[in-house]
């Protein structure tokens, strides 16, 4: 490392160049009443090297609203393990689904709560919430101090299965999904079964569109499974659903750990199966249509366009759209007319990844291919078609 | 990955968890003239495998109003280098110093150019400039599209020999340092020495702390040729300047990459020698002492400390400061004067490092050691020692 010295000359180019590795763990916890007071699971997730750790709780209003008692019980439970855990303060209860990430509101009441608090790069931040929360409060826990310790608690079945596991967070800026953001690993996720009981229909759905997402990527067996528990699941079946939710993340979990690209460096991403027009679609309504909805919806689009093409089977598409009706997803909307306005998410999509475009499709159950070049005219196609066949459905269903 | 399921219990604790590694390496580069249309150092350092990277350029103004030609050579050197790079519109122009890091300012400057010039992840942001635009521009690339891909090109002898070098970035927040910033190797670093010539004896002295830091903390060598070349560097020789600053970029880079913890997820941080209380002097004098001032200051104070504990040998305390003094800084600032205040230093030292206090000392040249405690009654009397030191050899020299 001691470089020789020359001089005189204009150009001495010299490289000092070194690579190095940085490990992470990253651990995916299922449990029921996590924060029961005999419920040990979250206490000993936490170090005990140095005492208890200082934490502070970030709550997502809507998941307060359903459950009041939340706020004491994080503090029970606290107060039952003074070993593990010191918490510092109230909870703070912050808006929650997508507001929260479309502007600064939240993670600058995260950042003030981790300075006014004295939250260090050894203490902890719990946050409970749907994805938004967990997206906005992990940005500011991973900026403050250069990242402070996470614990996640996705509260929605869209969190628990897929947007709460992974190592991203972000905020939306500038009209774009996840402009801002950061890639970092939390300390833990831990999905509580439970707290997806109080969630409306709509909500306890969405995330499901994900499960077929990676189901039809990733995991034919599981696909099948999918077919055979969706009416039950639609049905509210808990134990059906977290079957799902828990097979759904630890295939999102394996794709991080295994899939050789953590951090998304260098090649495309296959779990973005369907949506680039997903992101556009939620954009378009002005967040109306839920995300997974969305995804629902992308899905159908990218199917069908592979059918026609001829790279899929016509009854893969059919089982799976089937499966995301039987799952309670409609696969109309209105937005869907604006073809145009839709297509420019391909543009978006392309820009986020960066390099040139990369569209993943399926050719067979999971096989994954990936494309890049889009046939316009078959796309368009493909969009009406959807929107034909949803009329079609919903016409024989009425 | 496919989990068996049990119901029926309350709580069916289940883990799932996995590591993973990320890899990246670090490039320091050391040239002259680096955006000369002949000079092929940056167009090398590009990938080649996608056609030319769109590039957007973001230059200090301090850099710009030494340099007034630079905005207009990064688009030459550019237009010689078609098959590398794509430079996106004219060079973005940011206020430098410690102010580009005061707000959010230069990072949503930074942050909007990347959204409308249609910078993606495979896209480059050039920044130029002092440590600080370095920073607030890092942290802004580093959080679009969740990391934007940077080359670094400091431009002062602080950014040029440490903290340019690094793989933070950050902008201060409620009155605190870094308060907001991320761990983020940049694509690569470009020292080019010719831009340090227009420096005033300021700033070009400023970064020479960072030097007699690191030599002592790790190169008895180093520390020899720096008592050497302490006068001749003083006295503007390049050739003197560029070999300080190369071996302090290498043994921070060295630092990085082999240190074990270049994320810093675990361990203390030795390189901070000097800077608690550096850290609250620059804050206590609104910035007005810089950096590598407050360090020199601040390595002054630990070294006498060291020394009054009787831990280190008086010599060694008296040929740092002695080099200190002949690289040309003044090591007495009237803030010395409010010890309570600068003691404030100490706790927010730790609560930015986060877990117990952490202080790194020297026992002997290129033999560190951490303290966790601090006898604040002897402290006291170092930071007076050191005023009156340099009180007194300022009599002398006058």
């Amino acid at each position: 490392m001691h470089p020789n010295f020359d001089s005189g000359h204009s150009f001495i180019n010299s490289e000092d160049a070194g690579s190095f590795q940085v490990d992470w763990t990253h651990r995916l916890l299922t449990t029921r009443d996590a924060l029961a007071p005999s419920n040990t699971l979250l206490a000993d997730l936490l170090p005990d090297d140095d005492g208890p750790v200082r934490m502070i709780a970030i709550l997502d209003q809507g998941l307060v609203t359903a459950h009041p008692e939340l706020p004491t019980q994080v503090q029970l439970w606290a107060e039952a393990n003074p070993r593990s855990v010191r918490l510092v303060g109230d909870a703070v209860i912050v808006p929650g689904g997508e507001q929260a990430k479309n502007d600064f509101g939240v993670f600058n009441t995260t950042a003030q709560a981790i300075n006014e608090r004295g939250i260090c790069r050894k203490s902890f931040v719990l946050a409970a919430g749907g994805g938004a929360v967990l997206d906005a409060v992990g940005y500011a826990a991973a900026s403050t101090h250069r990242g402070v310790r996470m614990l996640r608690m996705p509260t929605t079945t869209l969190a628990q299965a897929d947007a709460g596991i992974g190592v991203k967070n972000g905020i939306n800026a500038y009209g774009k999904k996840n402009f801002l953001g950061t890639f970092s690993p939390p300390w833990a996720v831990v999905n509580d079964t439970n707290l997806l009981t109080s969630l409306s229909d709509r909500d306890w759905r969405s995330g499901l569109s994900e499960s077929v997402k990676v189901a039809l990527l990733k995991d034919p067996d599981f696909f099948e499974e999918l077919q055979r528990l969706a009416t039950r699941t639609r049905q509210r079946d808990l134990d059906a659903m977290e079957m799902i939710v828990r097979r759904t993340a630890c295939l999102h979990m394996d794709h991080i750990v295994h899939g050789g690209d953590p951090f998304e460096l260098t090649i495309a991403r296959p779990l973005d199966f369907g949506h680039w027009s997903a992101h556009k679609l939620e954009q378009m309504t002005n967040f109306e249509v839920a995300h997974g909805e969305a995804v629902a919806i992308g899905l159908a689009i990218d199917l069908t366009y592979a059918a026609m093409m001829g790279r899929l089977d016509e009854s893969i598409l059919r089982s799976a759209r089937r499966c995301l009706i039987d799952l309670g997803f409609s696969l109309d909307h209105p937005a869907l007319e604006h073809h145009d306005l839709l297509l420019e998410g391909l543009r978006e999509f392309r820009e986020h990844l960066g390099g040139r475009l990369t569209i993943t499709l399926i050719e067979d159950l999971g096989r994954p291919v990936d494309v890049h070049e889009i046939d316009l005219g078959t796309m368009r196609r493909a969009i009406d078609d959807v929107r034909t066949a949803a009329m079609n459905e919903s016409s024989r269903a009425g």
